[in-house]
């Protein structure tokens, strides 16, 4: 929320559409049937999200900046408003799945009325209108960008329901070539964690401040699933004694016996994507899990999940750039690292040097910290400040971006956070040990 | 389940066609949203109305009876089948509403399909197959009939939970007139009770037999929405003593305050209905009660609800004819009863026999009866035994048939049932008293 | 609650203070932590047994006649009142095992005093109010005797949670013999049903009317747990064929594989008595069914259970003497049928005649009939009124009275009721047929 | 659990005998009845209590050391274990209120038994068996004494259940003085945190570490019952912006308006205590609020919570020593701190020095840390590592130790974790700022 060195005007107008855009292009295989379903109170119904994006321009930009604008419909804003206390009443979360109107059809429509008033303020504001708007226009962006991904996320939760397994979209998958797994030593010391340069990032990234870390060691790369298959196959899903206690509880409450979208057929692993039921990659990071379960495999493979800063600390030092695959691209399967490039990457630093790979847009990795604020930390006044803060409570934060993340999110410092037992999120593990 | 004197062959394709574009006809103008959602547990979605009553025909008629015939996806039969344990697995009942696939359009595909199997049985099968398959057919078409009755419902109960209040259907109302409560008296006596004459029944309708009954009086009309307002506005949802003792636990943990769909606007009350929200007709009868409603107003009017005994016993002797407002017709709200050709009847009528009138085809009308068989019941062979003897159990019995009845679904014989809770049923109330 | 030929006032107070000391008697082998726990909220606490039954006389005797009394503690009418709405607020039913105060010793306290209070009420009050306060006198020793029954029924639950399973009363058993199960037949016609003699009866079996019977049979003897045991072997808990709809989702739920109390040990069955664990009597009758056991039972064998007017006519008709084993004689056990004194009367009788056996006093055996208002019946005035009516709703009648009941309640018109998944009841089940 | 500068044997000896004694003293108020009752899951019934401490010397000194020793009751491991997967099956939590049996008295037996052999233990076995023994001795102390804490807090909120008020023990507190909230400020700077001295500590204190710290400020004192009053005056459990988001939730639920135990009254605040209902002293420290109460308050008041890091740091800086008053003197409330001795010792101390002030004894303060484990933690190994590592999961820090806690619990490094929502324990809050 603090952007530093701002993008020209006409540069933000462009990202608007493009983003708006983005958003469409991901419903474009989708049936109208599918926009209405919320498979689980975490989730919402498509629909739901071309809305609710819209919504916040509507409330955040135009009917607070925009003396002439007129809603298409009062209503919407109660529909639509998704935990905004300060911006009003809401319809309840868990019943979203309840509404049938307004249509899909008729929420495109909403969304061409708000993009062409965004298009209009654009083009007839006063310039410091504009700039009051824009650290709000920012986030707008931003927020649309991170329901993409939950786009993506609650479209493969829905249609995991269906036994019929639906194909989102077809595609070929490279097949991943055996990594093995080596550490990466990082020394003791204070490091700094947190935002601090150009661009535009999250309240809860900030203040850059201080900590001191003890010396590590992080994996070079993520656990696959061929290793997590090693646990399950070694019983790991019914030994206590490999469980936080909590997980434990969750385990047999909801009977897990293998990651969600895992599926035991004669011939081997499968494994629901968006492409459909799949043979799993043996070598491709291990994917959907909750943070219980990445916990629990990193304690029976002798390790422990990194902090956040540990990982923020590592990415700094020997990141290895950004590699991932990201949807904006077209990708939405975690997979494994393609060999070429990264070699070559791999191959141009020195060998005193090893550089963690996978680490960015490949799939969020947990960390063990709670997700809380950083020191000196405060929310922005309005209902803006609702965004971050409330939520620093029994959730833990995920580091890196995944393949259904945006590119524009991906950076270091990013912090995404869900609770212990959330598996629905393109998320998995990296190995850290103390040294 | 007993065809006495069968319709012919032709007759009973004739009714096939007739029947099954009912169902359709009865979707057109739902948007393709509204097909999706079971709004509470008790509901389906109408896409899976339209897939369950086709299944239906597939499995008990060309599974049984038609060797050639191949099912268009042989996974609808798990997804389709509702309970009938003996035909196989099923998907659960509450997560109905966590499908999108197969779709509308492929729904209407699945129901051309088994249409045109079923004509090239009709016209192709030996007739011997054919009678043997005919009592079967005509479960098939009652059963369907009964699912668009809850289409409605359903459909009713969905666009209730959205603050837009939808429109189903746009219709001008007749504006009903008062009539004044009187008691028609009804003398001690054996009498002979279920289905004994000729054509279609169900089995929970059968044996005939005798019971006697000690002198009763019922009244000669149903409750109106201004009598249950009384009770309303008497504190009537606040005084546990007017309830039993099940029925106020659940005023408490759901919060009853009036009947379902009722809302108090500045401008007097008002109902959610099929043509949207209206202002209530004082004179309709009040609809979508519970039996603990509908037994709650009973006590506190100084009567009692009738047994399914004395309501039939009543309409045969007074009934008074077929004279409601049948969803065949198109209506689809209680309506006070239009005063021309029943004052005719009436007056036909000698003046000491009062006749009762709205007993079928307004709304169910709750009984005291606990819903259990009749003496030497036993359901059919096979899986069709499951249609009605299992859910004799916590299950109220409701004469009489609703707005929302095919005409040939009426019958002095019919038991329908709910459990004592269930409220979004066309369902009213009709006093009785003993003399 | 109609007595009719009303006992000498001196026989009153003299049962007063035999039916209490029963009370008390009855708890001679508990320790006073087994006073405290309520195992489920169906039971309650054995102090709050004591203290409700108590209570009752003081409030709706002392309370009502005796304007001298003094409560010992104003907080009791609160902690004490069951339901009884007109008496004032209560403390919530399910929370009634959190209380460790008034003590045990704190309530026989109680128990003195207002025994002490009854005594000067019976020796100092007009006989005129004496008169008056007679039918209330009565309904509260019925009702400390009905709370005897659920103190064993209780304290058996509670003792049944626990691994070590603590012996309430060690006592030698007879050893069952057993007895060929034989049909009686009776014919069809109306019979009397209800309370019309002398002596207490309680409201609900009022008024005494006319129904009319088509032929039955009745089983000469309850199901036996070596029957029973047979249907349990032959798959009877899994297959949901033999089960009401509702059932089967208890049976799912609830992991219902045998009765309540039942264990298979290498040794063969084993079931939980008040004497503790014991080897399962073979030819005793099966005992803590649910009524969805009783009814699953029954379909299994090719029977179903008598309605509560087969069941009272056959009582009547054919019901052999009361030869069960009463609480008051300290029977805590459903037992076989002693011969000889049975033998001698089944052979006193002529041989066209057969007798049914243990129709009253061994186990309360489940009908098929809803719990309902007999025609015409209105509960009395006042918060009396609520004995009985308000619980008319989704329970089933059980007729005959068990081991742990009062001699002086077992009679023929006497209807207990309990909710169809209530197992912890002495509840058995008789056959019955149609012709 | 590092145990450096033994005590000598006998000093243990004697340790045991005192800390044992004193749990038996802590019930000397109680009525057999008390010990029974499992007023919430959380809870856990006194009698269970008593015997669980002692299973615990049983299983993991006798069991382990001690070849000749004989169980008293084999079964009593099965009921008395708590969550020690690693010593076997175990009776579920939240059914412990549903044992009568052992009685109290049984379980005093069983305390005899135990201590009967760990004397013999001590005085027979040989020197190096004892030394392998004194670890987990040490644990069974402390872990005996963390039960005596919650023997208060379960006693208090069971008796809190009862409308009766019932008094634990009746004791006069001192009247508290207004103490002015001041801020004592800390600079930044890499601290040393965790346990790293001579004596007993446990697992999850370790390893000694470092960490940075910004510059902040702490409260000098605890925030008091007035205070707390007055944002409850100021609807603070009426406005969500002072909440997280999950804390809102919880409020909402549970109907949450005021701390535990406070009731209003016409003549102002009351609070139920361990010596019954008393009124609230305006000037002690506000108890028994969850962490959600603290963050919000802390949010109205403009402040945060401190982390456990801050704290730490503070209490070893300037904690002022060990004023507060512990269970072993007899106290069992937050009072305010009585001013002698400590103005003494503040006096001693310099102007440009502020002391903190009640930092160890009144109450446990809760943290904004997440209660996770320190760089280069691992469990010990066995059973005993399930005491602290596997709770590590959505539960919050509190530090200082309470007015229930032992004074040999009382140190700067002592972490006691419980979940969000807890309230039952004598917890409070103390505020801290960023500079």
């Amino acid at each position: 929320m603090q952007p530093q060195t701002p993008p020209t005007l006409s540069a933000l107008t462009d990202r608007y559409h493009t983003v708006r855009a983005f958003t469409e292009h991901l419903c474009e295989t989708l049936e109208t049937e599918d926009f209405v379903i919320q498979s689980m109170t975490d989730c919402s119904p498509i629909r739901w999200h071309l809305a609710h994006t819209t919504w916040f321009f509507e409330t955040f930009v135009l009917g607070e900046f925009d003396r002439g604008y007129k809603p298409l419909n009062p209503q919407y804003a109660y529909l639509f408003n998704s935990y905004y206390i300060q911006a009003g009443e809401r319809f309840d979360r868990p019943r979203r799945g309840l509404l049938s109107r307004p249509t899909v059809a008729e929420i495109l429509v909403f969304r061409a009325h708000v993009d062409g008033a965004m298009d209009r303020f654009f083009s007839t504001a006063p310039d410091v209108v504009l700039e009051r708007a824009r650290p709000v226009l920012e986030i707008g962006l931003n927020h649309e960008q991170q329901h993409q991904e939950l786009m993506l996320t609650d479209v493969k939760h829905m249609l995991a329901q269906n036994p019929l397994n639906p194909v989102f979209r077809e595609v070929d998958l490279p097949v991943g070539k055996e990594q093995p797994l080596t550490w990466v030593r990082f020394g003791e010391g204070i490091r700094e964690i947190g935002h601090g340069g150009d661009g535009f990032c999250y309240d809860n990234e900030t203040p850059r401040h201080r900590v001191f870390l003890e010396p590590f060691e992080l994996a070079n790369r993520p656990v696959t699933n061929a290793e997590f298959a090693a646990f399950v196959d070694d019983g790991g899903y019914r030994n206590p004694l490999h469980w936080l206690s909590e997980g434990w509880s969750r385990v047999e409450s909801e009977g897990w016996t293998r990651p969600l979208y895992w599926e035991r057929h004669d011939s081997g692993w499968h494994s629901f994507t968006l492409s459909g039921l799949r043979p799993l990659d043996p070598h491709a990071p291990v994917c959907h899990l909750s943070f219980f379960e990445a916990d629990a495999y990193a304690r029976w493979a002798g390790a422990r999940l990194p902090t956040e800063f540990e990982w923020e600390a590592a990415v700094v030092e020997r990141g290895g750039g950004t590699e991932g695959h990201f949807v904006d691209d077209g990708f939405y399967h975690p997979v494994s690292s393609p060999g070429g490039s990264e070699d070559q990457r791999a191959g141009g630093a020195s060998m005193a040097e090893p550089q963690l790979r996978q680490m960015l847009g490949d799939l969020w990795e947990w960390t063990s910290s709670s997700y809380g604020p950083y020191p000196g930390y405060t929310p922005p006044p309005g209902a803006l400040g609702e965004y971050n803060g409330k939520f620093m409570c029994n959730q833990y934060v995920l580091r890196g971006g995944s393949c259904a993340t945006s590119r524009s999110h991906i950076r270091d410092t990013y912090r995404n956070f869900f609770p212990a037992y959330a598996r629905w999120q393109f998320s998995g593990v990296r190995l850290a040990r103390t040294v």
